[in-house]
């Protein structure tokens, strides 16, 4: 099987991420959604080539400490990604304006509580808030509502 | 991009490893090699649905603490996989053939010293008996020969 290859980064300062809401381009599937920063693998890029690439490109960052935290498999029917989760403390360089979104530093937990952003992003996003070890996240989405979820092979959602 | 993407697990029992000998297709890029179990990801899967799915076809036996050790991006110029890599240690089930090669468990160390593997193999056969944590490698092959090696982003080989 083929499948989409991504990496996203939710890079941390003073107890907030770095959001981008993707806002600028309409074919966006995450349209009008926030999440970190990241993209699509380009040819034999490990997963943290990928991510300092796509940082760079979406806001300028240089990523000096990124840190891999889980992979989670997205399944939508006729639709399959694996995403490799990112977190970062330590950058370098000035932010530029992104292309596909406006970028905004949020407090961590009013990306929570106040932002849109897709259903299973808070199963992670909580994951490593409580800084858990290494792991694979599978979401079943179905017309962008999610369906189900496993943790490390045992099913979470529904409980 | 488009990538393969694998699974392969190394299962641990009385300080052996099962090895699978790749010497029954002919067309088998690792023809005559020594690896652990494992194969190709099929739709949607998650990393330990497809492994627990290749274990029990490849050999019978049903994994029950099968553990991420790590990612594995290869790369030989045009082709180019994504292998999570498992360690198991708890298992049921009788073993049964398998048609990619002979099972056979081989002390661990034998592993490393005496049969004939991927060059790359060693590095995260090491990693996984220092119990290294959870860890990305790339591996650039060229012509079956290992060029260059980076683990978590560093480059390690050649040294």
């Amino acid at each position: 099987m083929e499948a989409e290859l991504t990496t996203l980064c939710y890079i941390e300062k003073d107890g907030e991420y770095l959001m981008l809401h993707r806002n600028k381009k309409q074919n966006d599937p995450s349209h009008d959604l926030w999440l970190g920063l990241g993209g699509h693998f380009e040819e034999g890029e490990s997963p943290e080539e990928c991510v300092v690439r796509e940082v760079r490109e979406e806001s300028g960052l240089e990523l000096r400490d990124q840190r891999l935290r889980g992979i989670v498999t997205f399944s939508d029917g006729d639709w399959f990604e694996y995403m490799f989760l990112f977190s970062a403390g330590d950058f370098r360089g000035e932010m530029i304006s992104c292309d596909e979104g406006e970028l905004v530093w949020v407090e961590k937990e009013r990306v929570l509580t106040e932002l849109p952003i897709w259903e299973g992003d808070r199963i992670f996003l909580r994951l490593m808030a409580e800084d858990a070890p290494f792991f694979s996240l599978k979401l079943t989405y179905q017309n962008r509502q999610l369906k189900y979820a496993a943790l490390n092979g045992k099913q979470i959602n529904p409980e």
